[in-house]
């Protein structure tokens, strides 16, 4: 059977293991092919191939339920569930997802795009089941990079006291996006070695030809159990949180994977499997790749290994101009660190580890943590640079609230991939952080035009003494031949006038101003184009003498526009004009007290309320 | 000495054992006095009186960091460092605050009021020591509770990873503010009774009064430091995250405590100390509490135990009238499930973890598995209602948008302790919900003005198919006699005419209306009263005929004005008289596809923008 001829998982089971072995072979080099072509993730969905074969045939969806963590693994899954032929549009607009889409396929039944969401929510499955009296499995595949980040701690707390069956398949790659060097890192890699997967291995060997799983197979299994179980002495990482455990098992051998499965899906109860797998197997390029350049790819030479997509001599991505300017500061400045929530590889600072080992802290995927540790060691006299994606510094929303914000302290937050990133979709577009953030007390919001701006606001954030965010999107810009800085005023705009007279004003930020002045000038339209830098606060002397104006003013804002840069224009267009009286807590964090004392402190209790209208009757 | 004469925790290095004990004693007595009158956190500081002695005998702060996890129990630490003249203005507006704060203290070094930050912040302290090359001590006293949350697990993985000198003082008291089942609960049981913690209690009895930790006391440590290295066999829990431990040690044994901190003080790397404790140790109604009642108090009577505060008897709590709505509508949906992170007592969830054992779920201190379990849940075939309040709803901002938005999950989430909650400070106010979850799409975030109407919303969240937000104050509210449910059209909000010729309008929401409409009829004032009762959709049908009446508009915002129900009305307001033109991405997921494609699709392209300057030019 060749892969475009599968139109359902249930046709793959009544293949024989050299049959499926050939379909593995297969879809490898389907998806070295078609992955050169659009771009996507490469590295990943080529080190779980044999694990998801196995998991169809084990399991039977969409009544079992299969759960992709992170989901841009799910690519085998896609082409097992009959998507093959979609692939040659694959994140292109209207076109198959790069993650697990329930309207894509009745087989996704779950989303996600963001990492570690799927222990919760296998267990919310496994309990709607039991409550339901309904019988399915649950299965949930997680990569050793994602288990490790809180939210999954939280779930695995919850799926050993709760004890529902469930099967947590941990596949152990040795490696997140970048390498994560946490302490349960080293425990994991003590059981890699260990007798137990030894012992796995001869016991499945050529068994799984001769019989379709009767008693022999059975008793076999439970004796193979058993042995297991004896292995759980040797690897009591998951023992910790009161889960079974069966494993390492290896990742790409199709018999031995069913094998294990099958004996998980007997089991009562929740139980870990361990399955080691390559990152990138299949394709030497990805298979020596450590340090995650293959995760994410854009098309490519197959033969060279080489991008397709080639940058100007003169320009650089966003990332690495801020990852520039900053190592150029942190060679004047000693107390300056950077911290990295598992993205070293695509925030561009693997030179900055390079060059300042001690100062570099690669904290795994702990958005959370990474804030809340900057707070810590600026307290402690540090000077932190934290780089977190904006999408994934949802995760963070409270540490940047209750941590940094309220605390006021100098932490530089680099919100990398802000705005539309495109082909990740939904889960991933950078579009909220300036809504997310902009209610919060304390904290700068800005935003380069290019990269002469991006140094100065960068070199102005660590002398700010304030917590200061400089949000830079995906993709590229031009840059100047050297690096140099220069001071910025926090909350200015700039303003560039065309033409004798303006006929309109464009509020913009990022590179869109000098895109837009450009078109303004080629077709010779009289305007005023506002470079709004500054998202909080924002410039309120030129918003003024632009109001005064009275021109028709567009604001042209690339992420979402409720509570975004265009409410806080509506905000303090009101307060100037006067227009709806606005009772409530101004931009401040308030401290304790009763509820009457603080509602008469922040004039929202009744008598402020009247005292304004009686001023306006 | 007497507690009154402690100016600095210097003072207390000079006393014997036996004058400790007094002065814990003293202390102890002293909380429950002052909270008795002013109200607060009572359990948590009565049970680690000794240990916080033992902390600043050992610690020499300002210099030494000690970091209270979550921050409430941090009152023995405010008396020992000079404050505990200032306990009647306790949580009073300009009084001394409930928890750490640095303004009020050289030795309050971190600030919290949320759980399980101290791990990153110590964290962040010794880096920053170690890279600036200082020399001091970080400890960081955290409870079984805290330890589980997410945010904790990421801090330990990296402080294993990093090996940094640090001190973890891990306080056992076998309760969170609710009781936490987690898996890993389990294990700590099983350490608690193991042979290391007896051979502790042998090991110091009567040793430390003999000397003054000379060459004796460390040879002595010594042995007793391996010894305690070979109990980790017997405690594996902190071994999996790489770190060394000792204990368990009996936190209320002054000469234990100080021998195992001045150990500890001695290891390098980081380790954990395993205390413990007895929660409300000292008053027997705060010990006998197994729920969290005496968790955070009002004014009580010391020796009835009996709450000063007494609610008229047609009134109860907000908490209370969504729970009584809840059981009722459980009792008719078998589908319905509750889910709380650790807040079943605060949230009123008892009754219906008693009537429903099996359909209530108390997830620990974990608000992202809380919500992302609830979307499992919910795509199982449940009807999860999630209670959480609005502060700590704030660790959840990921999950409510990546997961329960994103994917338009009929999930109802009960807003606890929206808006001011007074005492608590800062840390707690639930003034941001509203401005954070705004700008997510796909969310209804509503309101009630009353009891009739919480039943109402409750009723219409679950027959909406949607993610619908509820949220409701701290305090309470006059109930009807039956609970009854009507259905209230989504986004629809309602109004109140007094007077023929109104003069201006007041939009208002939740208790609030009905005070502002008494005050108005009382006053003769001819005014329209809105009630706001849905944030998101807001009700642009009523919303206009009000801007069409062209009289002056007075929002009455007991929450952050900026990106809140203001917002909303400027956002339409403007759109609707069209003075600002916008363009930017509209309240709605943005799927994949190239950036440029998506540009073009949401009308943020350069030619989209053109095109309305060439409409209104």
């Amino acid at each position: 059977m060749r892969l475009y001829d599968i139109e359902s998982p249930d046709q793959i089971r009544s293949l024989t293991i050299p049959q499926l072995n050939a379909l593995a072979e297969d879809i490898r080099h389907f998806l070295i092919h078609s992955i050169s072509k659009t771009g996507g993730h490469l590295s990943s969905n080529l080190g779980i191939v044999e694990t998801t074969i196995a998991m169809h045939y084990v399991f039977h969806g969409p009544q079992d339920k299969m759960i992709f963590d992170v989901g841009h693994q799910a690519y085998v899954h896609k082409i097992l569930t009959g998507r093959s032929t979609l692939f040659p549009t694959l994140r292109q607009l209207d076109g198959l997802s790069g993650f697990q889409k329930r309207k894509e396929s009745v087989y996704d039944c779950w989303e996600a795009g963001h990492s570690s969401t799927s222990l919760s929510a296998a267990l919310g499955y496994a309990a709607a089941r039991d409550i339901l009296h309904q019988d399915y499995n649950v299965v949930a595949l997680i990569g050793d990079g994602a288990i490790t980040s809180g939210m999954s701690m939280e779930a695995l707390n919850d799926i050993g006291a709760q004890k529902r069956k469930m099967i947590i398949i941990f596949n152990d790659n040795n490696m997140s996006i970048s390498k994560n060097h946490g302490g349960m890192e080293k425990r994991i890699t003590s059981i890699r070695s260990s007798r137990v997967y030894r012992n796995v291995k001869q016991d499945v060997k050529g068994s799984l030809d001769h019989n379709k799983f009767g008693t022999e197979t059975l008793k076999f299994m439970t004796a193979f159990r058993d042995r297991l179980k004896k292995g759980l002495i040797d690897a009591p990482l998951f023992e910790e949180f009161n889960l079974d455990y069966m494993g390492p098992v290896n990742g790409h051998n199709i018999a031995e994977l069913i094998k294990v499965f099958e004996t998980a899906k007997e089991h009562d109860g929740p139980i870990v499997v361990h399955v080691r797998t390559k990152k990138g197997k299949g394709y030497s390029f990805a298979e020596q790749d450590t340090v995650g350049k293959w995760h994410g790819v854009s098309p490519f030479n197959i033969a060279t290994g080489q991008s397709l997509m080639k940058l100007p001599p003169n320009e650089k991505s966003w990332s690495q101009i801020i990852s520039d300017a900053l190592i150029q500061l942190a060679k004047k400045d000693p107390k300056i660190v950077a911290i990295t929530p598992a993205m070293a590889q695509g925030s561009k600072l693997m030179k900055f580890a390079k060059m300042f080992p001690d100062r570099f802290f690669d904290c795994g995927i702990a958005e959370q943590h990474a804030i809340t540790m900057a707070c810590g060691m600026s307290l402690g006299g540090l000077h932190p640079f934290v780089s977190v994606y904006s999408s994934f510094l949802q995760r963070a929303y409270d540490q940047m609230n209750h941590d940094l914000a309220r605390m006021n302290l100098p932490v530089v937050v680099g919100i990398d991939r802000a705005g539309l990133v495109g082909d990740d979709g939904e889960t991933h577009q950078g579009v909220f952080d300036i809504a997310m953030l902009r209610s919060i007390p304390n904290l700068i919001l800005s935003q380069p035009k290019d990269a002469k701006e991006a140094y100065d606001l960068i070199y102005t954030a660590f002398t700010s003494g304030k917590p200061f965010c400089i949000r830079y999107p995906r993709g590229q810009a031009m840059v100047p031949e050297t690096i140099t800085f220069d001071s910025i005023p926090i909350g200015s705009w700039t303003k560039k006038q065309f033409g004798l007279h303006p006929k309109g004003i464009i509020i913009a930020y990022g590179p869109d101003v000098e895109r837009i002045e450009h078109t303004v000038q080629e077709n010779e339209y009289e305007m005023i184009v506002v470079n709004a830098r500054f998202f909080k606060p924002i410039d309120e002397h030129l918003l003024t003498s632009l109001l005064n104006l009275n021109l028709p003013i567009y604001v042209f804002e690339t992420d979402v526009t409720i509570g975004g840069l265009s409410s806080a224009i509506l905000e303090f267009q009101n307060q100037y004009k006067n227009k709806i009286h606005i009772l409530g807590i101004s931009d401040h964090f308030v401290e304790h007290g009763s509820i009457r004392a603080l509602r008469k402190k922040e004039h929202i209790d009744l008598e402020s309320l009247f005292k304004e209208i009686d001023a306006h009757e």
